[in-house]
């Protein structure tokens, strides 16, 4: 029964570049909707103009680790010696207080989220053509060539893991992007799986107090 | 590949009484979509105000049982002595030509479609209460009280086979009930199964005609 009040959880992801955090934040400011972000953890340095606690949560590579092993990270990587993940406490508490909650996350950190919370929905950002998503990271002057190109060489590996997602969004522009996540988040609350316990309060003559 | 560019097949069911027919005409109504609608057959007499070959094609028993026998029906039913069906030409035409086709139909029909057309998208419309649907039923003033008492029946029986269906979309406002479907009908080109061509395309570097 409690898991059908349980909130919806949103995983974006997409390969790096792919423009996930921009996504997110039109799909947080669209109108008559209430998101919760469950803020990342991560061990590398924040770029210029980035918050602790608002962009990631910078902690060291010694808490991290310490995370891992005491099972408290939902999902995790390591990626060009830094690590990332989702600590999990705070995704389950908003869940079974009923809120959706949106992971913006990278590919083989969904993949875990898959494995963990199948129930979710898995939606693959996407660039409108590969070379634009080339441009975006080369274009990225806080990093060094090596570095680009290893992003570009995940990028090219993560493109052919879009059939392990409920849905491909493309993201060529975003305000439409974000629109196709709202009619998909919209869609799912009415999936029968998800909508069957409302219905049959309904048919049973129980009026619903939503 | 042909497979890819077909229309999305849109199926409404839901208990007699539900408001189908005015929640179609909502989404029909919708501004920036372009809905493709299969008029049934059936061989009742039309109500007042009924238009032949736009509310329904009326047709003869003789004809309609013709056309059960040569294949020439999508889904077809009997119900208190009529027959209503879908004719199956129009409705492929439509979806070769890469047109969305809804078919506003009966429980019993829409579960034959999903057996000949499992990659439909099966919506089952559900008054708010069920009292709201009896009180319909017996509201219209041109059906006899014998036949209304088995309209509610019927309706009783349908409302155990929602979990056949993809969705359940709640009548409560027929507005309201339209944007759901309009949300779910945007999802669906967006599921992974269904934009995994166009996707490639993209990576694969061959520009979208679209």
């Amino acid at each position: 029964m409690k898991l059908n009040h349980r909130g919806l959880l949103i995983v974006l992801s997409g390969p790096s570049g792919v423009g996930k955090g921009t996504v997110r934040k039109a799909l947080f400011n669209k109108k008559g909707h209430k998101f919760n972000y469950s803020v990342s953890m991560t061990t590398r340095r924040p770029r210029p103009g980035e918050v602790d606690g608002v962009d990631y949560f910078f902690v060291s590579r010694e808490q991290f680790l310490k995370n891992i092993e005491e099972d408290k990270m939902l999902e995790w990587a390591e990626f060009v010696g830094n690590y990332y993940g989702t600590p999990k406490e705070a995704v389950d508490k908003l869940l079974d207080e009923g809120k959706e909650v949106v992971l913006e996350i990278e590919v083989e950190g969904a993949l875990q989220v898959r494995a963990k919370m199948p129930e979710a929905v898995f939606i693959f950002i996407v660039p409108p053509e590969r070379e634009v998503l080339y441009a975006r990271l080369r274009s990225r002057g806080t990093e060094p060539k090596e570095l680009i190109d290893q992003r570009i060489a995940k990028a090219d590996r993560e493109f052919l893991l879009a059939h392990k997602y409920d849905y491909i969004v493309v993201n060529d522009d975003v305000d439409k992007a974000a629109e196709r996540i709202i009619a998909i988040i919209k869609a799912e609350h009415s999936k029968t799986e998800r909508s069957i316990y409302k219905y049959m309060k309904i048919i049973g003559g129980e009026k619903d107090e939503e």
